[in-house]
């Protein structure tokens, strides 16, 4: 919900950061631009836009929720409780029953949500912004916690480890064809010192098991291999 | 670093996203307008605008990275490998040793990065949107990006997994070096097929910037290929 945004072109940009992350129910309350519906509407926005509601006063928007959250940069002066970080948000809604109906407030770009708009609310969360520049644009800030919230209810996944292949890793007997052809190369490119070769090729074997590499990737090398041992048995 | 951006409000927007969340170091890469700088700076963006550097050309912006990281939607048909949830790009960068020099590139607001500069990227990252709208607002893609890697800056989480690097990693421009030396030998080799070669060379090269090479790794490769390369000349 936007409570009294001035720029259509803000209205536009939340509509359009709502439909990326999958959120449709704009409600617009009081926007200070009577003909902020026809403003240029931004790309994917459009469906979000033509369903928006709008209402004069905020508890005529909120009636009907059961969870409203507020946002602030936290530098308001009257706040009488301390904001929670956007970051801890994801653990609130995860409180409420299912198919709770909540709403998440956003305030006029020049001062944000004022006392009276916060008293509304049964959380007011901080987007965790630096001292030095802590206000935001209103698209902006619209987009990240449309982030936040998509990300918290995508969320329980398994942990992330490394590097990602979309290819599964390579066994260990393909990386050794791998490490054999490479050594038939170099030996006919005069590659390894006299006495050296044991621990040279030791280090190369250990190098490319270090590298993580994938099926895909050990058929690629693979085949760049083949074409330079076939060159130098031919030259 | 943003690459061909067409609307300067867009680069204003980048740079008050960065300042929002603590990042300064703004690249602007091929700009199409040139007045972008004196474009209205956006609230909070002075300095961060200000203090950006711009280049023709994107080697030149990454020469010195070691970790580059783009981000896509995730719907060009022709990305190689997976995508990582940008909800999952936070256990990457841990892998790295501390003050490793990265960059993350958006593309153009039409197109998104192409799959050259996608070429240079060690990770490529999906802002997790709905299929229905799944491209967004180049400032509010940069926020939402800013916004989890500051997150994640602040909440130092278990230790890391994956491939611990001895040695640092290596940087783009040697990376480069190697690819370079690697297409002269695979050229002699007649290894590119006549209308491929763009292709196949832009395969190589995700490949070997994929790998995470490290300085001592990227050297032991070097002398290998140079090695080949004599050889092949020799014969």
């Amino acid at each position: 919900m936007l409570v009294r945004p001035r720029n259509p072109l803000n209205i536009g940009a939340a509509a359009r950061a709502m439909a990326n992350f999958g959120f449709d129910d704009l409600v617009v309350v009081a926007p200070f631009d009577p003909v902020w519906r026809e403003a240029r509407s931004a790309v994917g926005a459009g469906a979000v836009l033509k369903a928006a509601r709008m209402t004069d006063h905020l508890p005529e928007a909120i009636g009907d929720c059961s969870f409203v959250v507020g946002t602030t940069t936290g530098s308001r002066r009257n706040l009488d409780r301390g904001p929670v970080p956007l970051t801890e948000l994801t653990s609130a809604p995860r409180k409420l029953p299912p198919r709770t109906h909540a709403a998440v407030l956003f305030g006029p770009e020049k001062t944000g949500l004022l006392n009276d708009h916060l008293s509304y609310c049964r959380l007011v969360v901080r987007i965790p912004t630096t001292e030095g520049c802590p206000s935001m644009n209103l698209g902006q800030a619209v987009a990240v916690c449309c982030y936040e919230l998509a990300r918290a209810a995508e969320f329980p996944r398994s942990a992330a480890t490394g590097r990602v292949h979309s290819s599964p890793p390579a066994q260990v007997q393909s990386l050794d064809h791998l490490i054999d052809r490479a050594a038939r190369v170099l030996d006919r490119a005069g590659y390894f010192k006299p006495k050296g070769r044991p621990a040279q090729l030791l280090k190369l074997r250990r190098l490319v098991l270090g590298l993580g590499l994938s099926n895909h990737d050990a058929r690629v090398l693979g085949g760049v291999l083949a074409q330079i041992e076939w060159k130098i048995k031919a030259g």
